[in-house]
């Protein structure tokens, strides 16, 4: 679909995929692989263009080919023109085992954390004289570096949710109910802000129900002197946004303005200190330790962030025990919280880039309970 | 959300749930289990009632437990209140160790075909004294049989996706793009028709694209003369229905018109002959060998339908190579396709449920190209 508007950079075109593969080769010959299958939905797209599923990319050192089946044999051609497509009729690992062998594979890197156990047996059954080698995030490491055509993307995925949510606003009014506020919302930015869809099911938790990080749109409805979190994103061609605020109807209760501060202030000191060559690691301790010294830090028991792309969680993870450093091209997202079972919960989440000097915020929808300005 | 809704039967509530955990412990016994590891979402749901994703199930001979993480802690005592949740720290095969240990399991099954190779690995390498032991299908089987709970969803899902075309129906006109009129689709399931979403991607495909079997929404506009292949569905209260029906914007083209009746033909070939304990290799044959006296027989490339539940795709598959026999709760799609690239596709898809002395056809939409007869 981006490639049908004017002045877009399509993170498809055969001008993208090519130094993906390059890279990707690269990373094969640093693990003396003759080939990679790569069964990923996200990363054979990334790697291809493909549009469909059900498929796996088979990369050599020279070649590459998509093994499909029949409903996307000429959606390959359509969507994955560098690559040769090869349709199965039976098992999908049949039909690897035959390209191994005809190709000559001596080292065949498999994704051990995508493929399944049966698809492992079976594959590891019919191979004779190929090796099969585990491999692991080795797409998803290429895939953390958004290049300037994804940023483009990325960026538009942001700006898309942010008049989204500016557009559903009214709709979050005493006696709305969750699920009609999420309605709403996904209707604005599909019908008026270019998304092809919202970046996942929308996250509406009136009042207590903010205390659930993952909780799903009831209907609950929205009361006077309500609180209530909205974690929300944008698709924009196959690229995803993901933030989140907790807006008030009416005068917000004096706990919820204190701690809402703080997790501002959580969220501000990690970003003050992202730039190239930090551990992502350093960058969660900055966060976390901003709601431990307020004596909270049980209350924030999630990651702090996570990679955004054609997933809307990937590499890299911000966590205690990330081991990747911030790199520019990185985009992530940066999301403490606190959370008061009965009482409710506060997530303050936005989507970063990492530049060469620092970082830049992709997201600039104000962060307090009336999105006016500072908490 | 069905069980805010009088007089609607809840397939989650406890009188649900126990039978089903009675039929798995059968299933356990025949296979000389100590416990199963259910690491499926909807089988976890299927089994506990629980709606967040990330965790598994470990169903015991006497006990049963659901493994998850600080997001999910609230909502899983509150949608899955027969299982004891247990909180991991670090990593879930830790704790699914820590517990095989704690509760003395010697066999523990896990599912081969949803376990990913590297949790295996790292499960497998954790055990000490219990034996690891592949399964296949085993919650799967469990979910080909409907209850009566099941099927009144599943009704309820087919006449939101019926209701919602004949909504949407005249947002199908000429210079209408497949994405315009997919997006008025969803909105009139979701905003008219009590769905909670679309079942999946919906299927917009005009002209030549219809042979697509899985063309995605595209910018291409809807002309006069043009025939549109929609497959869609509807999800209602987590379970699916799938249907498909081609519409022609004037005059079909003759070719169009004898290949639209042969297609019903083999449909009707199909459905005549299912009753229980009828092989359902026998039904796809039935439908495939009309298309196939007719020399379209390479034109039908898949399968010729596939169980719906909780996923939009599950067991049993129909195809020449299915095991399965019908029986009484089963629901299915029945779909047959001639797919002339470069001309046009024509796919006719009704969603059947095997009744005890024969089937009866959930969906009602007349099959012609203006949804008023028969082709």
């Amino acid at each position: 679909m981006t490639s049908r508007q004017a002045n877009q950079p399509n993170p498809f075109s055969s001008s993208e995929i090519r130094p993906r593969l390059e890279r990707l080769r690269q990373a094969m010959r640093e693990q003396r692989l003759d080939a990679l299958l790569v069964s990923s939905v996200p990363s054979v797209r990334y790697l291809s263009g493909f549009t469909g599923d059900s498929s796996v990319a088979l990369v050599t050192r020279t070649g590459q080919y998509l093994l499909t089946d029949f409903r996307f044999e000429e959606e390959a051609a359509i969507t994955a023109p560098l690559f040769r497509c090869l349709v199965r009729r039976l098992g999908m690992m049949e039909l690897v085992e035959k390209t191994a062998r005809r190709l000559r594979l001596r080292r065949l890197g498999f994704e051990e954390q995508v493929l399944t156990a049966a698809e492992l047996r079976d594959l590891g059954g019919r191979l004779g004289r190929s090796r099969l080698v585990p491999t692991a995030g080795v797409v998803e490491r290429l895939r953390m570096i958004k290049s300037p055509a994804e940023i483009a993307v990325l960026r538009r995925a942001a700006a898309a949710a942010e008049r989204g949510l500016l557009l559903a606003r009214r709709a979050i009014r005493p006696g709305a109910t969750e699920a009609a506020v999420a309605a709403e919302l996904r209707r604005c930015l599909v019908a008026r802000c270019g998304a092809q869809d919202q970046a996942f099911e929308t996250i509406i938790a009136e009042g207590p129900r903010g205390s659930l990080p993952h909780a799903r749109p009831t209907d609950r409805k929205v009361r006077r002197g309500s609180l209530v979190l909205v974690d929300w994103g944008a698709r924009v061609g196959f690229y995803h946004s993901d933030l989140t605020r907790v807006l008030a109807l009416g005068k917000a209760p004096p706990l919820y303005r204190k701690l809402v501060k703080l997790v501002r202030q959580a969220q501000l000191a990690a970003m003050e200190i992202i730039r190239p060559g930090v551990p992502l690691a350093d960058v969660d301790r900055a966060a976390r330790a901003v709601i431990e010294r307020a004596g909270y830090g049980p209350r924030f028991g999630h990651a702090l962030g996570h990679g955004i792309g054609l997933q809307v969680h990937e590499a890299p993870r911000l966590w205690a025990r990330a081991a990747e450093k911030a790199e520019p091209g990185m985009v992530f997202t940066v999301e403490p919280g606190i959370y008061l079972p009965g009482k409710f919960g506060i997530r303050i989440e936005d989507d970063v880039l990492v530049t060469a000097t620092g970082m830049e915020v992709l997201s600039s929808l104000p962060h307090d309970e009336r999105l006016a300005g500072e908490p």
